[in-house]
Parts: structure tokens; C-alpha cells; sequence
């Protein structure tokens, strides 16, 4: 099978980014510490067009060269906003309607592979996604204040996936529910 | 919901992990050359319990601070091999009776979210992913010598997702084909 090349792939411009829809998904990272995570889930949120993503804490804001390397410019076509907190960003997208879910392992998270968004109520906005620092995770009270956990099923030896990686997953399974039909 | 702790997660240890059944997937790496996503896909592949990882050409190998620092120990659980080329990989892996599939953009790929493996012959060996370098992907002749390409659909500005990101969307669909149940 012949690779194609970029000029094949059919890609949208930044203008034809910006004006196009997206999901009704909203990525929020709360004190996420490296910037590869960063520049690596803006990445992810341009090629699933994720409506925006919230920078919470102490999560690094673009521009920034270290983000830069793994976003590729990915940093300037999806929109982002900074929050104080991720507690802060939870207030905000509650009132706006969105139904919020931290990606954790909870006493009975919903796992990613049960995960049917064709059950929940129309009327919402849109959904939130919560990823948490590297090593503490999401708050508490931050998961106090979801509606949800979704949580990755695992099996070895190791507490959890690295961020970017969770992200990829996690919103790849959103897309195939909210995109891709 | 309460956080689970790291004591709650009922992990496996080491000795446990390698008399665990595994998923019959082995994950190729073909010229990676970022160690973060070597690292990465170790520690997916421990979350998963993938059968193997096979390095090939200028892909790093453990033991590698570089390596630990995203694989946090999973670089001692999962099982690796070392091939000077991809193409060395996949000739060893046919000769066992794997299926063997490319991670790429090509003309008539099968799309991820279409993979179905209920439908694939029952006498193979087991699966084989392979992913290629940051920038240049799978060799075109790596490609040739594969079953078939799969790609994950994209609807962005850039032209493809971090590798690291990649296998982790990919391992997630065979885990929900093969492990989960």
C-alpha cells in the first residue's frame, strides 16, 4: 500500500480550523507539570478538533518553546484559556452547562470501554475531560466536583498511563462517539 | 467518588506480570528516535500486558535513564527484542504466523475505529503494530511487507498524531478487542 503524502492527507489551513465545528468536548489539565504533556495534548485536540483546552494551576501557557516541540503548532489553532485552579474551570463549565468527568481511578469510575454517551441528557453544552498532575493526579475535591470518573482500565504492574497518552486515548474515545459516525 | 490508592489498585508485581497471560500483540518501533516515546510505549505496553516490544534500527534500548524517566520501571517488566531493521522484525514475525500491521496514512487504509478482528483468521500467531519514526513514519518497504495499515482518522491542521499518543490509541482498541470482555 503506498503512504500518502502530506499534500494527500487533505488537512485543513488554520482559517479552515478556526471557522469549522468542533466537538463538544472541552480538555482541562490541572497542574499538569511537563510540557511535552502540554504540547502533546494540544496536538491531540487539533486532530480530534476539541473545542478548547483549559489550563489550570500550574500548567504551562503557550507561546513556549518547550510546548512548541510537541505541538507543533498545534498551540495556535486550538483555543485555550487560563484558570487559577482546575476548581475554578469546574465552576465555569458547570454553569455553562457541560457535563464534567475527571479522568481518574475512583470507587466506581465508569470504565473508558463502558463509556456511552448516547445515554446522557441532550441538553448539556458539551463535555469536560479532567487530567490531572503527573504524579498526584486530579484534586480530590476537583473529583468531588465532577460529575464522573472515567477511568482507563489496566493490567500490569505500573499505577497509571502517562498524560498524553491518557488524553490520546480518552479523547479518541470521545471522537468516536461524537465525530465519527 | 474517592480516589482509589495505590495500594487499592490491586497492581501485579513483577514476578506476577511475567507469568501473566499476555494480549498477543507485539508492538515494533521502527527508527523511533525520541526516547521519551520509547519509554512511553513501554509503560502502555505494561498497562496492557503486550506480549513484546521490538526495537529496530536507531530505536533506543533499556536499560537508558533517558528511556526510565517515561517508562518508570515498565522497561523491566515487558518483554523487548532488538532487530537492526524493521523489515528483519516483520520477516521474523511472519515466519511465526503474525498478522502485521502498519500504523499509517496509505491509500485505503483501514480506519481504527473500523478494525474488527472477530472477522480475522483464528490460526494466527497474533497481531503485530508497527510504528514508525516522528517524522518520516514507517519505511515505505516496511509498509509493502505488512498485511495491511491501519490509521487513525484525523480532522486537524497537523498531519499526525505523537507516536507516544498513537500506540497508546492503538493499543487501547486491540485491549478492547483481546482483553477486555
Amino acid at each position: 500500500m503506498r503512504k500518502l503524502k502530506i499534500t494527500e492527507m487533505g488537512r485543513m489551513n488554520v482559517e479552515e480550523f478556526r471557522a469549522s465545528k468542533k466537538m463538544p468536548l472541552i480538555v482541562v489539565l490541572d497542574d499538569v507539570r511537563s510540557m511535552y504533556n502540554v504540547g502533546s495534548v494540544f496536538r491531540t485536540a487539533d486532530a480530534f478538533r476539541v473545542e478548547a483546552i483549559y489550563l489550570c494551576g500550574i500548567t504551562a501557557q503557550p507561546p513556549h518553546p518547550e510546548i512548541h516541540k510537541t505541538a507543533l503548532g498545534a498551540e495556535d489553532t486550538v483555543d485555550w484559556k487560563h484558570f487559577p485552579t482546575a476548581l475554578d474551570a469546574v465552576a465555569y463549565l458547570k454553569e455553562k452547562g457541560y457535563i464534567i468527568y475527571s479522568i481518574e481511578q475512583c470507587e466506581e469510575s465508569t470504565m473508558l470501554n463502558e463509556l456511552d454517551l448516547s445515554t446522557l441528557n441532550a441538553q448539556s453544552a458539551g463535555y469536560a475531560i479532567i487530567l490531572g498532575n503527573e504524579v498526584k493526579g486530579v484534586h480530590q475535591e476537583v473529583v468531588d466536583a465532577s460529575d464522573d470518573c472515567i477511568e482507563i482500565p489496566q493490567f500490569g504492574t505500573k499505577h497509571s498511563l502517562n498524560v498524553s497518552t491518557t488524553a490520546g486515548t480518552v479523547i479518541w474515545e470521545f471522537a468516536k462517539q461524537l465525530m465519527i459516525h
